[in-house]
Protein backbone atom coordinates (compact mmCIF):
# COMPACT_ATOMS: atom_id res chain seq x y z
CA UNK A 1 0.00 0.00 0.00
CA UNK A 2 0.98 3.63 -1.01
CA UNK A 3 1.15 5.79 2.15
CA UNK A 4 0.43 9.46 0.31
CA UNK A 5 0.12 10.66 3.59
CA UNK A 6 3.81 10.57 3.97
CA UNK A 7 4.83 12.47 0.14
CA UNK A 8 4.54 16.20 0.24
CA UNK A 9 3.08 18.16 -2.99
CA UNK A 10 4.34 21.18 -3.45
CA UNK A 11 1.32 22.56 -5.06
CA UNK A 12 0.84 26.13 -7.13
CA UNK A 13 -2.63 27.25 -6.88
CA UNK A 14 -5.10 27.77 -9.95
CA UNK A 15 -2.10 27.66 -12.57
CA UNK A 16 -2.22 25.28 -15.05
CA UNK A 17 0.45 22.78 -14.73
CA UNK A 18 -0.85 22.34 -10.61
CA UNK A 19 -4.50 21.93 -11.50
CA UNK A 20 -3.36 19.02 -14.15
CA UNK A 21 -1.58 17.34 -10.85
CA UNK A 22 -5.07 18.47 -8.96
CA UNK A 23 -7.78 16.98 -11.37
CA UNK A 24 -5.28 13.42 -11.94
CA UNK A 25 -5.50 13.17 -8.06
CA UNK A 26 -8.92 13.70 -7.76
CA UNK A 27 -9.50 11.43 -10.14
CA UNK A 28 -7.87 8.75 -8.52
CA UNK A 29 -9.48 9.22 -5.50
CA UNK A 30 -6.08 10.03 -3.38
CA UNK A 31 -4.83 13.17 -1.95
CA UNK A 32 -1.11 14.39 -0.61
CA UNK A 33 -0.42 16.65 2.01
CA UNK A 34 0.54 20.16 0.13
CA UNK A 35 2.87 22.67 0.86
CA UNK A 36 1.21 26.07 -1.08
CA UNK A 37 3.70 28.27 -3.23
CA UNK A 38 2.69 31.39 -4.27
CA UNK A 39 3.72 32.04 -8.29
CA UNK A 40 2.00 35.49 -7.72
CA UNK A 41 4.25 36.31 -5.44
CA UNK A 42 7.39 34.58 -7.93
CA UNK A 43 7.76 32.28 -4.21
CA UNK A 44 9.02 29.56 -6.66
CA UNK A 45 12.29 31.25 -7.47
CA UNK A 46 12.68 31.57 -3.56
CA UNK A 47 16.15 30.17 -2.73
CA UNK A 48 14.54 27.72 -0.44
CA UNK A 49 11.97 26.57 -3.29
CA UNK A 50 14.96 26.33 -5.67
CA UNK A 51 17.26 23.98 -3.79
CA UNK A 52 14.57 21.71 -4.36
CA UNK A 53 13.83 21.98 -7.95
CA UNK A 54 16.40 24.19 -9.69
CA UNK A 55 13.80 24.78 -12.85
CA UNK A 56 12.04 26.81 -10.77
CA UNK A 57 9.04 25.41 -11.67
CA UNK A 58 5.63 24.16 -9.85
CA UNK A 59 4.25 21.66 -9.01
CA UNK A 60 7.13 19.14 -7.42
CA UNK A 61 6.18 15.90 -5.79
CA UNK A 62 8.82 14.88 -2.80
CA UNK A 63 8.91 11.10 -1.68
CA UNK A 64 9.21 9.18 1.39
CA UNK A 65 12.52 8.58 1.04
CA UNK A 66 13.10 12.43 0.16
CA UNK A 67 13.14 12.16 -4.04
CA UNK A 68 12.50 14.78 -5.88
CA UNK A 69 10.00 14.59 -8.90
CA UNK A 70 9.35 17.46 -10.76
CA UNK A 71 7.65 18.09 -14.00
CA UNK A 72 3.74 17.58 -14.26
CA UNK A 73 3.26 14.18 -16.54
CA UNK A 74 6.41 12.43 -14.20
CA UNK A 75 4.89 13.38 -11.28
CA UNK A 76 0.91 11.92 -12.66
CA UNK A 77 2.95 8.72 -14.43
CA UNK A 78 4.35 8.06 -10.83
CA UNK A 79 0.80 8.05 -9.23
CA UNK A 80 -0.17 6.16 -12.02
CA UNK A 81 2.13 3.35 -11.28
CA UNK A 82 1.89 3.12 -7.68
CA UNK A 83 -2.36 3.65 -7.99
CA UNK A 84 -3.27 2.25 -10.94
CA UNK A 85 -7.17 2.71 -10.47
CA UNK A 86 -8.90 4.32 -12.71
CA UNK A 87 -6.30 3.95 -15.43
CA UNK A 88 -5.76 7.45 -16.61
CA UNK A 89 -2.91 6.94 -19.30
CA UNK A 90 -3.69 3.66 -20.88
CA UNK A 91 -4.72 0.04 -20.06
CA UNK A 92 -2.21 -1.98 -22.18
CA UNK A 93 0.81 -1.51 -24.28
CA UNK A 94 -1.01 -0.05 -27.77
CA UNK A 95 -3.52 1.77 -25.35
CA UNK A 96 -1.00 3.67 -23.50
CA UNK A 97 1.02 4.51 -26.44
CA UNK A 98 -1.84 6.37 -28.12
CA UNK A 99 -2.78 8.14 -24.73
CA UNK A 100 1.06 9.75 -24.71
CA UNK A 101 0.67 10.35 -28.14
CA UNK A 102 -2.36 11.99 -27.89
CA UNK A 103 -1.04 13.90 -24.17
CA UNK A 104 1.57 15.15 -26.24
CA UNK A 105 0.11 16.39 -29.00
CA UNK A 106 -2.40 18.42 -26.75
CA UNK A 107 0.85 19.48 -24.30
CA UNK A 108 2.84 20.56 -27.68
CA UNK A 109 0.40 21.64 -29.81
CA UNK A 110 -1.72 23.49 -27.56
CA UNK A 111 -0.73 23.66 -24.22
CA UNK A 112 2.56 25.59 -25.41
CA UNK A 113 1.61 27.69 -28.02
CA UNK A 114 -1.95 28.95 -25.26
CA UNK A 115 0.88 29.73 -22.48
CA UNK A 116 3.57 31.55 -25.11
CA UNK A 117 0.32 33.63 -25.93
CA UNK A 118 -0.31 34.55 -22.36
CA UNK A 119 3.03 34.83 -21.55
CA UNK A 120 4.14 37.10 -24.61
CA UNK A 121 0.75 39.27 -24.94
CA UNK A 122 -0.22 39.59 -21.50
CA UNK A 123 0.91 42.64 -19.13
CA UNK A 124 1.15 39.79 -16.10
CA UNK A 125 3.61 37.50 -18.41
CA UNK A 126 6.17 39.70 -18.19
CA UNK A 127 7.92 38.55 -15.04
CA UNK A 128 7.37 35.44 -16.42
CA UNK A 129 9.27 35.77 -19.87
CA UNK A 130 11.55 38.63 -20.65
CA UNK A 131 11.67 39.92 -22.88
CA UNK A 132 7.93 39.83 -24.22
CA UNK A 133 7.82 38.38 -28.09
CA UNK A 134 4.53 40.23 -28.92
CA UNK A 135 4.75 38.38 -32.60
CA UNK A 136 5.67 35.40 -31.31
CA UNK A 137 2.43 35.89 -28.79
CA UNK A 138 0.45 36.15 -31.94
CA UNK A 139 1.56 33.50 -34.20
CA UNK A 140 0.94 30.99 -31.12
CA UNK A 141 -2.81 32.62 -31.04
CA UNK A 142 -2.94 31.08 -34.57
CA UNK A 143 -1.35 27.77 -34.01
CA UNK A 144 -3.34 27.07 -30.78
CA UNK A 145 -6.96 27.72 -33.11
CA UNK A 146 -5.55 25.61 -35.96
CA UNK A 147 -4.98 22.73 -33.74
CA UNK A 148 -8.17 23.21 -32.31
CA UNK A 149 -9.73 23.15 -35.68
CA UNK A 150 -8.03 19.55 -36.17
CA UNK A 151 -9.15 18.70 -32.77
CA UNK A 152 -12.46 19.02 -33.80
CA UNK A 153 -12.53 17.12 -36.45
CA UNK A 154 -11.00 14.17 -34.38
CA UNK A 155 -13.76 14.86 -31.59
CA UNK A 156 -16.57 13.92 -34.20
CA UNK A 157 -16.43 10.10 -33.71
CA UNK A 158 -14.99 9.43 -30.20
CA UNK A 159 -15.91 10.99 -26.57
CA UNK A 160 -12.67 11.87 -25.17
CA UNK A 161 -9.75 12.56 -26.94
CA UNK A 162 -7.63 9.78 -26.76
CA UNK A 163 -10.79 7.48 -27.13
CA UNK A 164 -13.34 5.74 -25.45
CA UNK A 165 -12.14 6.75 -21.67
CA UNK A 166 -11.01 9.86 -20.27
CA UNK A 167 -7.00 10.18 -19.66
CA UNK A 168 -4.72 12.55 -18.94
CA UNK A 169 -4.92 13.59 -22.48
CA UNK A 170 -8.48 15.40 -21.44
CA UNK A 171 -6.75 16.74 -18.21
CA UNK A 172 -4.31 18.91 -20.16
CA UNK A 173 -7.20 19.82 -22.59
CA UNK A 174 -9.11 20.81 -20.14
CA UNK A 175 -6.82 23.04 -18.28
CA UNK A 176 -5.74 24.83 -21.21
CA UNK A 177 -9.40 25.41 -22.51
CA UNK A 178 -9.70 27.14 -19.53
CA UNK A 179 -6.75 29.01 -19.99
CA UNK A 180 -7.91 30.54 -22.79
CA UNK A 181 -9.00 34.17 -21.45
CA UNK A 182 -6.10 35.00 -20.09
CA UNK A 183 -4.55 33.97 -23.67
CA UNK A 184 -6.83 36.55 -25.07
CA UNK A 185 -8.01 33.58 -27.34
CA UNK A 186 -11.67 33.53 -27.82
CA UNK A 187 -13.35 30.26 -26.66
CA UNK A 188 -13.72 28.11 -30.22
CA UNK A 189 -17.46 28.37 -29.91
CA UNK A 190 -18.02 27.14 -33.41
CA UNK A 191 -16.25 23.83 -32.95
CA UNK A 192 -19.21 21.49 -32.52
CA UNK A 193 -17.39 18.88 -31.10
CA UNK A 194 -14.86 20.37 -29.28
CA UNK A 195 -17.24 22.32 -27.42
CA UNK A 196 -19.33 19.07 -26.62
CA UNK A 197 -16.58 17.85 -25.23
CA UNK A 198 -15.02 20.62 -23.50
CA UNK A 199 -18.59 20.60 -21.49
CA UNK A 200 -18.80 17.24 -20.24
CA UNK A 201 -15.31 17.07 -19.45
CA UNK A 202 -15.61 20.70 -17.38
CA UNK A 203 -19.03 19.12 -15.56
CA UNK A 204 -16.43 15.95 -13.76
CA UNK A 205 -16.51 16.80 -9.87
CA UNK A 206 -12.39 16.60 -10.05
CA UNK A 207 -12.38 20.06 -12.53
CA UNK A 208 -15.21 22.01 -11.01
CA UNK A 209 -13.29 21.28 -7.91
CA UNK B 1 6.73 -12.29 -28.60
CA UNK B 2 6.79 -9.04 -30.59
CA UNK B 3 6.71 -9.46 -34.14
CA UNK B 4 8.31 -5.97 -35.43
CA UNK B 5 8.70 -7.28 -38.53
CA UNK B 6 4.98 -6.56 -39.10
CA UNK B 7 4.88 -2.92 -37.89
CA UNK B 8 6.14 -0.26 -40.25
CA UNK B 9 8.11 2.68 -39.27
CA UNK B 10 8.09 6.03 -41.53
CA UNK B 11 11.49 7.61 -41.14
CA UNK B 12 12.58 10.81 -41.38
CA UNK B 13 16.79 10.41 -41.82
CA UNK B 14 19.39 12.36 -39.47
CA UNK B 15 16.49 14.43 -38.28
CA UNK B 16 16.62 14.87 -34.43
CA UNK B 17 13.14 13.24 -33.99
CA UNK B 18 13.56 10.20 -36.34
CA UNK B 19 17.40 9.77 -34.81
CA UNK B 20 15.63 8.97 -31.25
CA UNK B 21 13.90 6.44 -32.31
CA UNK B 22 16.81 5.09 -34.71
CA UNK B 23 18.76 5.03 -31.73
CA UNK B 24 16.32 3.76 -28.99
CA UNK B 25 15.73 0.68 -31.32
CA UNK B 26 19.58 0.04 -31.66
CA UNK B 27 19.65 0.00 -27.85
CA UNK B 28 17.09 -2.40 -27.85
CA UNK B 29 18.90 -4.35 -30.25
CA UNK B 30 15.71 -4.83 -32.23
CA UNK B 31 14.97 -3.53 -35.86
CA UNK B 32 11.35 -2.25 -38.07
CA UNK B 33 10.70 -2.52 -41.55
CA UNK B 34 11.36 2.07 -42.35
CA UNK B 35 9.75 3.81 -45.21
CA UNK B 36 11.87 6.39 -45.82
CA UNK B 37 10.36 10.28 -46.09
CA UNK B 38 12.05 12.96 -47.00
CA UNK B 39 12.18 15.87 -44.81
CA UNK B 40 14.45 18.15 -47.47
CA UNK B 41 11.98 17.91 -49.98
CA UNK B 42 9.20 18.06 -47.45
CA UNK B 43 7.28 14.64 -48.26
CA UNK B 44 5.90 15.18 -44.80
CA UNK B 45 3.15 17.26 -46.03
CA UNK B 46 2.38 15.59 -49.22
CA UNK B 47 -1.43 14.17 -49.11
CA UNK B 48 -0.51 10.92 -48.07
CA UNK B 49 1.92 11.16 -45.83
CA UNK B 50 -1.05 14.06 -44.42
CA UNK B 51 -3.44 10.89 -44.03
CA UNK B 52 -1.24 8.89 -42.08
CA UNK B 53 0.42 11.46 -39.63
CA UNK B 54 -2.15 15.09 -40.06
CA UNK B 55 0.29 16.63 -37.75
CA UNK B 56 3.09 16.29 -40.94
CA UNK B 57 5.64 15.21 -38.47
CA UNK B 58 8.13 12.23 -38.11
CA UNK B 59 8.67 9.78 -37.14
CA UNK B 60 5.68 7.33 -36.89
CA UNK B 61 5.39 3.74 -35.77
CA UNK B 62 2.47 1.73 -37.73
CA UNK B 63 1.50 -1.04 -35.75
CA UNK B 64 0.26 -4.84 -37.38
CA UNK B 65 -3.20 -3.96 -37.04
CA UNK B 66 -2.94 -0.42 -37.89
CA UNK B 67 -2.60 1.68 -35.08
CA UNK B 68 -1.00 4.81 -36.25
CA UNK B 69 1.69 5.97 -33.04
CA UNK B 70 3.27 9.49 -33.74
CA UNK B 71 5.27 11.50 -31.48
CA UNK B 72 8.73 9.91 -30.37
CA UNK B 73 8.62 9.38 -26.99
CA UNK B 74 4.83 7.92 -27.44
CA UNK B 75 7.26 5.04 -29.81
CA UNK B 76 9.56 5.05 -27.86
CA UNK B 77 7.23 3.90 -24.96
CA UNK B 78 5.67 1.04 -26.96
CA UNK B 79 8.58 -0.16 -28.02
CA UNK B 80 9.93 -0.43 -24.25
CA UNK B 81 6.74 -2.10 -23.59
CA UNK B 82 6.58 -4.80 -25.51
CA UNK B 83 10.87 -5.22 -25.74
CA UNK B 84 11.37 -4.24 -21.95
CA UNK B 85 15.13 -5.31 -21.65
CA UNK B 86 17.55 -3.06 -21.26
CA UNK B 87 15.16 -0.71 -19.40
CA UNK B 88 15.44 2.68 -21.53
CA UNK B 89 12.76 4.90 -19.22
CA UNK B 90 13.56 3.14 -15.68
CA UNK B 91 12.96 -0.32 -14.06
CA UNK B 92 10.51 0.31 -10.93
CA UNK B 93 7.85 3.58 -10.52
CA UNK B 94 10.21 6.18 -8.89
CA UNK B 95 13.06 5.59 -11.35
CA UNK B 96 10.51 6.01 -14.44
CA UNK B 97 9.44 9.20 -13.14
CA UNK B 98 13.10 10.39 -12.60
CA UNK B 99 13.96 8.96 -16.49
CA UNK B 100 10.75 11.17 -17.12
CA UNK B 101 11.26 13.82 -15.24
CA UNK B 102 14.54 14.18 -17.07
CA UNK B 103 13.86 13.20 -20.31
CA UNK B 104 11.33 16.24 -20.27
CA UNK B 105 13.71 18.69 -18.93
CA UNK B 106 16.15 17.11 -21.76
CA UNK B 107 13.31 17.96 -24.33
CA UNK B 108 11.58 20.93 -23.01
CA UNK B 109 14.27 23.15 -21.77
CA UNK B 110 17.13 21.81 -24.63
CA UNK B 111 15.44 20.33 -27.64
CA UNK B 112 12.51 22.59 -28.26
CA UNK B 113 14.94 26.04 -27.74
CA UNK B 114 17.91 24.03 -29.63
CA UNK B 115 14.78 23.19 -32.40
CA UNK B 116 13.85 26.97 -32.36
CA UNK B 117 17.23 28.54 -32.56
CA UNK B 118 17.38 27.01 -35.59
CA UNK B 119 14.29 27.28 -37.20
CA UNK B 120 14.26 30.97 -36.32
CA UNK B 121 17.67 31.66 -37.22
CA UNK B 122 19.11 29.46 -39.89
CA UNK B 123 17.59 30.01 -43.84
CA UNK B 124 16.89 26.48 -44.01
CA UNK B 125 14.28 26.34 -40.53
CA UNK B 126 12.44 29.09 -43.14
CA UNK B 127 10.12 26.50 -44.88
CA UNK B 128 9.73 25.19 -40.98
CA UNK B 129 8.66 28.51 -39.62
CA UNK B 130 6.81 30.90 -41.13
CA UNK B 131 7.35 33.61 -39.75
CA UNK B 132 10.95 33.35 -38.72
CA UNK B 133 11.15 35.29 -35.59
CA UNK B 134 14.68 36.03 -35.12
CA UNK B 135 14.30 37.68 -31.62
CA UNK B 136 12.98 34.15 -30.60
CA UNK B 137 15.94 32.41 -32.31
CA UNK B 138 18.41 34.85 -30.17
CA UNK B 139 16.35 34.37 -26.73
CA UNK B 140 16.55 30.38 -27.95
CA UNK B 141 20.34 30.27 -27.99
CA UNK B 142 21.08 31.89 -24.83
CA UNK B 143 18.18 29.27 -22.89
CA UNK B 144 19.74 26.68 -24.23
CA UNK B 145 23.15 27.48 -22.89
CA UNK B 146 21.87 28.78 -19.31
CA UNK B 147 20.41 24.84 -19.25
CA UNK B 148 23.46 23.42 -20.04
CA UNK B 149 25.51 24.95 -17.83
CA UNK B 150 22.86 23.72 -14.98
CA UNK B 151 23.58 20.04 -16.54
CA UNK B 152 26.95 20.43 -15.81
CA UNK B 153 26.37 21.03 -12.41
CA UNK B 154 23.94 17.94 -12.06
CA UNK B 155 26.30 15.61 -14.21
CA UNK B 156 29.24 16.46 -11.66
CA UNK B 157 27.90 13.51 -9.69
CA UNK B 158 26.73 11.21 -11.57
CA UNK B 159 27.52 9.36 -14.89
CA UNK B 160 24.21 9.58 -16.91
CA UNK B 161 21.65 12.23 -17.52
CA UNK B 162 18.93 10.18 -15.74
CA UNK B 163 21.27 8.43 -12.88
CA UNK B 164 23.47 5.21 -13.30
CA UNK B 165 22.22 4.20 -16.42
CA UNK B 166 21.72 5.30 -20.18
CA UNK B 167 18.37 6.05 -20.78
CA UNK B 168 16.38 7.94 -23.15
CA UNK B 169 16.79 11.32 -21.71
CA UNK B 170 20.51 10.97 -22.85
CA UNK B 171 19.29 9.78 -26.04
CA UNK B 172 17.27 12.93 -26.62
CA UNK B 173 20.46 14.88 -24.96
CA UNK B 174 23.01 13.56 -27.64
CA UNK B 175 21.01 14.37 -30.44
CA UNK B 176 20.54 17.78 -29.24
CA UNK B 177 24.25 18.54 -28.78
CA UNK B 178 24.72 17.24 -32.41
CA UNK B 179 22.12 19.79 -33.82
CA UNK B 180 24.04 22.68 -31.74
CA UNK B 181 26.01 23.73 -34.74
CA UNK B 182 22.76 24.32 -37.20
CA UNK B 183 21.03 26.10 -34.27
CA UNK B 184 24.69 28.38 -34.27
CA UNK B 185 24.86 27.24 -30.53
CA UNK B 186 28.75 26.90 -30.02
CA UNK B 187 29.59 23.87 -28.05
CA UNK B 188 30.27 23.97 -24.47
CA UNK B 189 33.80 22.66 -24.00
CA UNK B 190 34.25 24.66 -20.88
CA UNK B 191 31.63 22.80 -18.94
CA UNK B 192 34.05 19.61 -17.88
CA UNK B 193 31.30 17.19 -17.10
CA UNK B 194 28.84 17.96 -19.99
CA UNK B 195 31.45 17.56 -22.23
CA UNK B 196 32.87 14.48 -20.37
CA UNK B 197 28.79 13.14 -20.34
CA UNK B 198 29.01 14.23 -24.70
CA UNK B 199 31.94 12.18 -25.55
CA UNK B 200 31.00 8.91 -23.84
CA UNK B 201 27.48 8.90 -25.05
CA UNK B 202 28.12 10.27 -28.51
CA UNK B 203 30.44 6.72 -28.98
CA UNK B 204 28.16 4.31 -27.96
CA UNK B 205 27.49 2.13 -31.67
CA UNK B 206 23.68 3.10 -31.31
CA UNK B 207 24.75 7.13 -31.58
CA UNK B 208 27.70 6.34 -33.89
CA UNK B 209 25.56 4.33 -36.41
Amino acid sequence: MTDFAAMKLYDGGRAPNPRRVQIFMAEKGIDIPRVQVDINKLEQRSPEFTRINPMQRLPVLVLEDGTVISETVAICRYIEEVQPEPPLMGRDARDRAIVEMWQRRMELQLLLPVGWAFRHLHPGGAHLESPQIAQLGTVSQQRAREFMEFLDTELADRPFVAGDAFTIADITGVITFQFLKPARIPFPEDLAHVSRWYREVAARPSVMQ
